[in-house]
């Protein structure tokens, strides 16, 4: 079984397509061999362009990760891109996937693509995602691309995650643009105008820059960059724009803080689940309704027992 | 610091109407001696009638249990009303507490009201549910009615810790008894028809009699109960309709399986944090940003730490 898993490891490490999907799966169920695969592919892991890229439905996010993949894969870099949607409730394969592949990187095994959504992840899409960065990174994938739907706090979440976050943006939406949360605005290392052959992006720009003017002194100033997705038009641009964020440490340990915290608190319920099991509970749970039990002197002894329990 | 408990304690138990306030504040809040307080008035609760209300809004609820309680206090019974609202962030304290203080039970010793609602609790609505009426118990109320607002998740599960469900419904509501859940169809003893002197009280009667008989056999029956509660009509009939249901412990059993798994949790999670503190936390994780410790490593020998470590 051991040898097993060192060759799934190897598979991984050279980015087999089928190895690293499996991965994955792993990880999303929490699978029994999940723990032991992150530990492994965790040493190489960290070196990847993170890259977020987030915004409303319709602003074109999709067909501009098609155009930066194609950036990349000019440059020789190979790419994995993630989609996350935390509204919905089904993995979104079909939709992101079908999307991207349509646009020219099908049957490219420089491109990886995944989708992921709330239902089919235990424990939380942002820790998800956080080791499923970890695989793709190990597997050799020299940028991780993630997509957003939306800029809630489901996606500031999952943007811990990354070393530079994209927001798309498109003429006509100056209304919304004021009512971007400031912690969306604080965010952003790039403020994309897509679309902006259309009336408007001007005005938008405009717009952009007098809310970036309310920005505490001494914050990272964020690029805005102008692109027409479907053409190509500006995409060199933000890749000339990304560099590495002055503030990307400190959200990296944040995000890492919590992070271990909650690996602790998983660790230790899964835990509490193998010492006590469902029968031992319910045992318990008849005791105390038949007032033989107390329960709040019952949890002090349970407690005691699962912290001497081996394993 | 301990007599002062000990004499908090015998004032709960004497049934003094601040000192208990102060009590359920202290579990509202998780405070340092709910946990104490809890351990010691166990023993005396499970005594009393439990009496869960749910409906949707505008069904006369609050008139009801007005009603219901003065009702219980012709029979001398001490009387506790909590109100619990999921829908609701804030504290309903004045909602609920004034309209059922205006109908005629200000002043009167033997009612005690109270409410809850997601803001204003930590560590969720069912649990704190259970315990506040393990406080009203041991204060010696012979009954605890407990009004929820509506009938979804949040309500079912608080709904585990009574006795009796009476679910209020109104004529005109034909359409949405089609729609009721089967959770909520199954949990109820009580179908109880307020204003039942407008019309289509009988053809809600007729649809919940068809809707009953799709029950799997051998499940208990609920009664079906008619009031006015404006009135007051109806409500002898209610009360003795009540009577202990076949499948209550079962409901109570799996209650507190549930309840004590999640308080295990929460005091090892409480552990957790009381061994490692937050700078701790904050220099993993910038030893892992910086490449120099694995997370996932980390986590074995956090755990292995916290399993050992005292108090």
């Amino acid at each position: 079984v051991r040898s097993d898993l060192n060759h799934w490891i190897q598979e991984i490490r050279k980015g087999e397509a089928r190895p690293v999907a499996r991965a994955l799966t792993e990880i999303e169920n929490r699978g029994p061999r999940s723990r032991t695969l992150l530990r492994s592919l965790f040493p190489y892991s960290g070196k990847a362009l993170r890259l977020g890229v987030t915004g409303a439905p319709g602003v074109g996010k999709s067909t501009l990760i098609s155009q930066i993949t194609a950036n990349l894969r000019r440059q020789d870099c190979k790419v994995a891109i993630v989609g996350v949607d935390p509204t919905s409730p089904y993995s979104g394969g079909s939709i992101l996937g079908d999307r991207v592949r349509m646009q020219s990187h099908h049957g490219d095994p420089g491109v990886f693509v995944r989708s992921m959504a709330t239902r089919g992840v235990l424990g939380g899409l942002a820790p998800t995602t956080a080791d499923v960065v970890t695989v793709l990174e190990a597997a050799g994938y020299d940028a991780v691309l993630i997509e957003t739907v939306g800029v809630g706090q489901a996606e500031i979440e999952i943007m811990k995650w990354v070393s530079q976050i994209v927001l798309v943006l498109t003429p006509g939406m100056g209304d919304d643009v004021q009512m971007m949360k400031a912690g969306v605005m604080e965010i952003a290392d790039v403020f994309l105008i897509n679309k902006s052959d259309q009336d408007g992006a001007s005005q938008l720009e405009s717009q952009l820059r007098s809310l970036l003017a309310l920005l505490p002194e001494g914050a990272p100033w964020p690029s805005i960059v102008r692109t027409v997705a479907t053409t190509g038009e500006g995409v060199d641009q933000l890749m000339e724009s990304l560099s590495t964020r002055p503030g990307l440490l400190n959200r990296l340990v944040g995000g890492w803080k919590e992070r271990l915290a909650s690996m602790v608190q998983q660790e230790v319920v899964e835990h509490i689940q193998r010492c006590i099991d469902d029968a031992r509970f319910e045992k318990m749970a008849h005791e105390i309704v038949e007032g033989r039990q107390n329960p709040y002197e019952l949890v002090e002894a349970v407690v005691a027992e699962v912290k001497n329990a081996k394993s």
